[in-house]
């Protein structure tokens, strides 16, 4: 099935998934790793993928859940690893007949660094080495289940697509009822990220009964940009004469997934605990349905892991972490010592800021280890999101693939050459970008930047760049004689009006000057006034940090909470 | 002689004033008070008169340095207080032969609260029935001198100008070597007062000799923009057998004389120490001169008695004296306790405040003793200058006539009823104003304001009133749905483009909002941005004050020091 299929489909009617193998194959007897069957007793997988098609499931899934190379090394099963991905998808579609096969992937088993010890290349291989065997076993699509951390998550897209851009491809996380994975990630991180991946339809299966899963599933359908699926369970397990049994029957289950199409699910189906019974009422309950229109937030978000900041108010990205001319600093990271960038992490968070910038200049004397490992020491001892700092390609790229967040190029030259480098990072981890108004050179007017600046902005939305992830930097120079201020004041005003967003370095500013701190906030406070969206800033500098939140609540981006007013005679 | 004639006279050619009389007589065997001379000995003091004529002295002074009722009550002989002042005004007229003959005023002998513990308005009236002789008896001008108080100089002033409106007035006061009185008034405080008072002509004279006054007169020449006056003691005072005498030549004089000439002084003469001789060659070695233009700065300045503050680069006055709803405050000013105005004062002075507003609030619970108390208050124990926030005329009156220094009318009414009634406080007590862009009710437009503020000009030229002289305020409301903020941008920047000064009350925009200080420092820098002059604000605001510097310092109002820079790869 090519990608445009799956997704015209998606746009006509409700699609019907499967219901559990697992759970039920317990049921009916079978002890030990399922995916065996696929190899020992290919009749029983064969029956069960044939009662969910007489059910009246659209897509079944391949019996491969566990099938990848760590999973099986824990059962001294590597050696079967192409014959139980080969014959799940041959069993599938002896039976499908005309319905759709997913070849199914799930966890590896093991924590990606920080969360565990598993390196986040050798996670991209083993996803990558299963979903070729089930890509060249001719699945119709490949489903991404029951994952708990993002960065697996992203290993596994990441493996699906450096593949094939051609299949398509379901990606789910598993949260808890408080919205969150037993990692910490939030289902509105999962859906912003998500939203930037190249995967075809997002979702969430496994852990929440239908009740519990409803709002969760609300929150991702307000968020998602993508086509949605979801699998709950048939209730919580019950310890039932040694056996896990799961007690939400049939036509409960079906009354409560018509909820999730309420709500613009697009795929729906069951998780642990539910078997053919539960399909087949669910799509007799359900029948031939359109599904909704949803009304999406199209506001962005930056996120680390576990931390999600809106940018639409004002985004506030903390310079601290600047290496350059730091010389104990820059020894440090060169020792891969991160415990300075870890603090200066944690204290702009405190200070304020909504992201931390990495900046770590001497780049001719670091290797990609370095930012690999710096990203993974701030995913594990920090929160805040990262803007990349990172002028050397090959860098940038290594820091973006380590890590587990939505963060920020920071950034690109307006010329077709850089900008499609970064385009090609977006696109592949995700993220945001600013864009300097400058090809080669600063221009010195206003005009001439904004110019640049509509110029990039034609040639990322002819990449199909949503403007929405771009901030336009109108260039900030030390202000004095040669550099007149007002220069950067009316380019911020010209992008605004041109729809823009702009994101300025403010303490270039002040380079050279006295009274920095003071000098910057003034500014600050002028820029904010027309328009400027974000600002890469000193968050020790108190003034600034409290005259932007004065110059917000001015502008009436925050909302101004009324104090008692003392009345008197005036 | 009318006034106009002498102003007339005065920038035609340098005029002669005469020679010192006390220590002249003194010299010539005179002892005890030598005005006692008018009555008991007429004949001396013609002799001495005849000589100041012959020597070439254009004006020549009544002996009556000290013929003032304090002073004679001092000698037991207020009895003789009329018939001393009328006899000297015969004696100088009968041998002044065409020659101008003014009458001499010089200090009570008492200091002025809060300096001493004379009443303002007891040295009032004794110059007032002093000068009231004088002027009975024929003089053709009047002259204050060897003033070291300005406030006392201020009492005659005023006692003159109630008199007579027509009678030409020079008012002198008498400076140390570093420029400032005995009791710290500098020369740029004196001269700054002077030029907003009712006198015709301002100098210096006593207790310098020639080369020490020049630098003090240099000063003078630089700020005055009244004719100059001067008259330096003819050397040191040196104790010889039994006698204070004075030691610089008759031509030494003369050449330095020219010195106070080139400086542009328009009359000459000599204090302590000189005789008919200096006078003599004086005039034989200076001549017939035009008396040479100057240039002089036309930057206003507010003034304490001690404290002159510019106002060109930016006037921030604290608000922190505002007894508006607090009722501990308002219940110490009605029992005349002043010591927390005091404090605030002190406060403001070290939060960086240029001038301190004064808003007792409770304008219906005082009188005008307790604005003429709290003003020597404040003048004893603080030193910024005041700006008055009065409403009630009266005692906006009274606060202005005890004060001791060039302060500040906050507010009038853009109404020509409002307006004169001010104008005539500014033209008789001296000091800078604000208008408020409004009429009654405030204009909802910038263009209104603005427009208001235009009419209000008008009507302040056309009362001689220099627009360099007051700051138009384009009004600040709390800010939200009703208010918005751009209206008073772009008020300010309507009134900056068409050369007026403007002046806001910062805080009334954050009145009832959150985050008071940080709305307060984000709008500040946005008016500083369209020109703004001066703002009353809270200057315990640290962020204002931040925020306030860089603004200025961005604005290019303040040098930007240049610190060391740090090069490193970028
Ligand atoms: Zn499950
Ligand atoms: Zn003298
Ligand atoms: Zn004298």
């Amino acid at each position: 099935m090519r990608r445009n299929e799956f997704f015209q489909l998606l746009q006509e009617r409700v699609l019907f998934l499967d219901g559990a193998y697992g759970t039920e194959f317990f049921k009916r007897g079978v002890n030990g790793l399922i995916e065996l069957l696929n190899i020992e007793d290919p009749e029983e997988v064969q029956k069960l993928h044939r009662e969910y098609i007489e059910a009246g499931s659209d897509i079944i899934l391949t019996n491969t859940f566990s099938a990848n190379r760590l999973k099986l090394r824990a059962y001294n099963l590597e050696k079967d690893l192409e014959r139980i991905n080969i014959n799940a998808v041959k069993i599938a579609k002896s039976v499908s007949g005309g319905k759709f096969v997913f070849g199914d992937i799930s966890s590896t088993g093991n924590f990606i660094s920080p969360l565990g010890n598993l390196d986040f290349e050798e996670a991209y291989e083993v996803f990558k080495e299963q979903a070729s065997l089930l890509i060249e076993a001719g699945v119709d699509g490949i489903i991404l289940e029951t994952m708990s951390d993002l960065k697996e998550l992203k290993a596994a897209i990441i493996a699906v697509r450096d593949l094939s851009h051609e299949i398509p491809l379901i990606a789910h996380m598993t949260f808890e009822a408080d919205g969150k994975t037993v990692s910490g990630t939030s289902i509105e991180i999962f859906a912003t990220l998500m939203n930037d991946l190249d995967v075809d339809v997002v979702g969430i299966n496994c852990s929440l009964e239908p009740d519990e899963m409803l709002p969760v599933f609300t929150k991702l359908s307000e968020l998602s940009m993508k086509p949605l699926c979801v699998e709950p369970n048939a209730g919580k397990p019950i310890l039932e004469k040694g056996r896990l049994s799961y007690k939400t029957a049939p036509k409960e289950f079906a009354v409560y997934m018509a909820d999730f199409i309420e709500l613009g699910a697009n795929i729906v189906g069951g998780c642990c605990g539910t078997g053919p019974e539960h399909i087949k009422v669910m799509c007799k309950y359900i029948g031939n349905q359109k599904p909704r229109k949803r009304q999406v937030k199209r506001e962005q978000y930056l996120s680390s892991r576990t931390i999600l900041r809106p940018t639409d108010t004002f985004l506030v990205i903390g310079e601290r972490i600047n290496a350059s001319g730091r010389k104990k600093l820059q020894t440090k990271i060169q020792q891969m010592d991160f415990s300075q960038v870890v603090e200066l992490s944690q204290l702009q968070e405190q200070e304020g800021c909504d992201a931390i910038d990495l900046n770590f200049g001497i780049e001719k004397l670091l290797t990609h280890d370095h930012f690999r490992r710096a990203i993974v020491e701030l995913d594990k001892r920090s929160s805040l999101p990262v803007s990349f700092d990172i002028q050397n390609l090959q860098f940038l790229e290594s820091a973006m693939r380590e890590y587990a967040g939505r963060g920020l190029i920071n950034s690109a030259f307006a010329r077709e050459d850089h900008l499609e480098e970064r385009i090609r990072l977006l696109k592949k981890y995700g993220g945001m970008l600013i864009v300097l108004a400058m090809e080669k050179h600063v221009p010195e007017t206003a005009q001439q930047r904004f110019k640049i600046a509509m110029k990039a902005a034609e040639i990322l939305k002819d990449h199909d760049v949503d403007l929405e992830r771009v901030y336009f930097d109108p260039l900030v120079l030390p202000a004095g004689a040669k550099n007149d201020y007002h220069t950067t004041l009316k380019a911020i005003e010209l992008m605004n009006r041109a729809g823009l967003k702009t994101s300025i370095g403010l303490s270039n500013l002040s380079f050279g000057l006295a009274n920095r701190e003071s000098v910057n906030a003034a500014f600050l406070a002028l820029c904010i006034e027309k328009g400027l969206s974000a600002a890469i800033l000193n968050s020790a500098e108190a003034t600034t940090m409290n005259v932007l939140r004065g110059a917000l609540q001015l502008k009436g981006k925050e909302p101004a909470k009324t104090e008692q007013v003392i009345e008197d005679e005036l």
